[in-house]
Formats: C-alpha cells, sequence, structure tokens
C-alpha cells in the first residue's frame, strides 16, 4: 500500500508517532494517474497537496499565445501542489470546493504515475491536532522556496547553457526521464537552442 | 521597544502565551542600519532571520559582468533572509560561522532601517521548545513562496508592461519608495524602457 511510502518519508524528515502514522493513513487518498492526465487545470481551485509516490508531472502555466511555460517538475518523493490557490481560502470555506482563487497552472502527469493526496480540510486538521506536521511541513516549504529560489537566480543571472549544465547537476535522472522540449521549456528556451547547447556541450 | 513590534506582528499570526512572548523578547536582537549599509554579503554565511521593523532592503545578485539582479524587496512587518544558505547548516554546526553554503545574494537597505535579528541557533530553539513557531513559520514560508511563483509566472508568461503593472498594484507603497532604477532590475529590464512604459501607461 502506497501511504506506507507516505508514512515512510514522513518519518525520514521527522519520525512519527503511532498515532501520527495513523492520523496520515486516515486522510491519504491514493490515486492512479494516467500519462498526460490533468490533476489540476488553469481556472480550477487547488484543493489538494500532493505526494508523489511514482511517476513524473509537470506544472505550467499558459501564456496569451498558448505557449507552454514549466514552472516545476515533480517526481518520486516530491510534492506539487499550486500554493496560492491552495491557500487561498478561508477557514469558514475550507469545505467549499468553488472558495479561493483559481489556479492560473495545470498540472499534468508525464508518466504514468501514483498519487497520495490530501485534501485542505485533512491537512489543517493535521496542523491542528499534530503540530509535528507543521514543523515537517516548514521544512518540505522552505526546500521548496530555496529550489524556486535558485531558479529565478539562475533566470536573470546566467546563460542559457550555465542553466541547462546546472540542470544536468540537480537532476541528473530527470534529464533522462523528460523529452526535449520539456526541458526546454523549463530553462526558458527553444527546443533547437537547447539542441545547439547540447552540441556545444558534448564536443567539449 | 521594537521586540514589541515582532511580538505584535506574531500574535496577529496566532497568539502566543506570555512565555512564547519572553522566548521572542530574549532572542530578538534589534539593530539600526544606515541607507545603503549591508546586512548580507555574496559569500558571506547567512546566519540570520531578518525583521523589518521600519525601512526598506533590497536583496540581489550581481552576474558575471557585475549587473545587479534584484530578487526581492522587503519592508515594514516582512522578512529577508538567503533561505539556502541559512538552512545549509547540519544541526552540529549552528554555531559554526563559517559552515554552510555561501550565500550568493546580497542584502542591502535602501532607506535607514529598523531591524530585529534571530540567529539561527535561536529560532531553532524556538522551533524545538516552542512548537507554534514551526506553524507561524510555516505559514510565512508559504506566503513568500506564493509570492516567489507569482513573480516567477510574471517572468515567464507576461510582458514588461504587464509586470510593470502588476508590481503597482501588488506594492502600490513600493512603487513611490523605491528608485526606477530598482523597480527596473526587480522587472528584469531596463530604465530607459520602464521610462517608455511609464509613458505609454501615463498617456492611456
Amino acid at each position: 500500500m502506497s501511504t506506507q511510502k507516505l508514512i515512510t518519508y514522513f518519518n525520514n524528515l521527522l519520525p512519527l508517532s503511532d498515532e501520527e502514522g495513523d492520523a496520515v493513513a486516515s486522510v491519504a487518498m491514493e490515486r492512479k494517474i494516467k500519462r498526460r492526465q490533468f490533476i489540476l487545470q488553469e481556472g480550477d481551485r487547488c484543493r489538494h497537496y500532493t505526494f508523489i509516490v511514482s511517476g513524473c508531472f509537470k506544472m505550467y502555466s499558459v501564456d496569451a499565445v498558448g505557449k507552454e511555460h514549466n514552472v516545476q517538475f515533480g517526481t518520486e518523493n516530491e510534492w506539487l501542489t499550486d500554493m496560492a490557490s491552495f491557500h487561498s481560502v478561508k477557514p469558514a470555506d475550507f469545505k467549499n470546493p468553488n472558495a479561493g482563487i483559481p489556479s492560473k497552472l495545470f498540472i499534468e502527469a508525464i508518466e504514468p504515475s501514483v498519487i497520495i493526496q490530501i485534501e485542505r480540510t485533512d491537512l489543517v486538521f493535521l496542523f491542528e491536532h499534530y503540530p509535528k506536521f507543521n514543523r515537517i511541513f516548514r521544512v518540505i516549504t522552505e526546500n521548496n522556496f530555496i529550489e524556486l529560489q535558485n531558479r529565478v537566480l539562475q533566470n536573470i543571472s546566467t546563460t542559457a547553457e550555465q542553466r541547462y549544465s546546472a540542470f544536468l547537476m540537480q537532476y541528473p535522472d530527470l534529464s533522462q526521464r523528460l523529452p526535449n522540449t520539456q526541458i526546454a521549456s523549463f530553462l526558458g528556451i527553444t527546443p533547437e537552442f537547447l539542441s545547439t547547447i547540447r552540441k556545444t556541450i558534448g564536443s567539449k
């Protein structure tokens, strides 16, 4: 059962008591997702924190001319959520599926995947009744923040070639699994330019 | 005394007990900062979480050709820290000022400012002894994450004019306080191009 993988993941961050483990099991919803299936679409309210048990997702926006821009990839043992949409709800509206800010993002499976989702009401229940989860999710959010800040820094201060090299170093596994078009979108360049960079690096 | 402003700030997020308030007071270090003074320089280890009581700061990187790129502004009731550098230290090294990853960022005062700093060891002490601070800092980090993600989204999917309009909406106060060169750097455009945009918007 995949819920055990989520409990193991939490245990590695901060050991859970049996009661805390049971609380996780009681709110974890397992889902199998097909390749190209969406778990969030622009305009929807994001009501789940999603933990990836296996597989790979991309979170992206689509601009005015229909071009996709990858904001984040997610693979095993990582979380994906549109935090802006997820956290924009007042406590009184937690149960209302139409409350909050519509998401500006899509989350789509790049591979067949297994995920565990926790609904907002349930996550808030964990935070209120088991303080340890505040510490765990503080650390998860800090790590995601660091990753996002590195991306911003790279985007504003490095060349495309440097960004691609950094991507290979940081995500050696992802660079094998993802099609070039996805990597190019993440780096903010065209697939053709990525090909040129790969040839340049290969000939060095 | 400025520490009371920090305690009031925390109380607004989640009411503190007297004991928790005393704990904050015992670790809060107040500092007066002059305009153009740095509280972090590239290559330093970031050892403080900084709360801004009054004034205004910019956090930026400098690229290979010496150009500044603003990552974040901070004003009253906001936090500034290079999280990548701050959190890269193992618990055994918390007291060692040379442990961890050197920062890639500068944090510099744009106005004369008053700040309250909490050192890493002290913040960890709060997290371990008063669980409520995990919840408070989880929410602070989530809010900073949302702001950063909005920035990434705007950078990859909107025009400079749209970004400037969004900046005016989101930071009406900041746009009055900051010189145009700083705003242009934040938007990723030249000051000349910002002038053109302002004229276009003014004539609409």
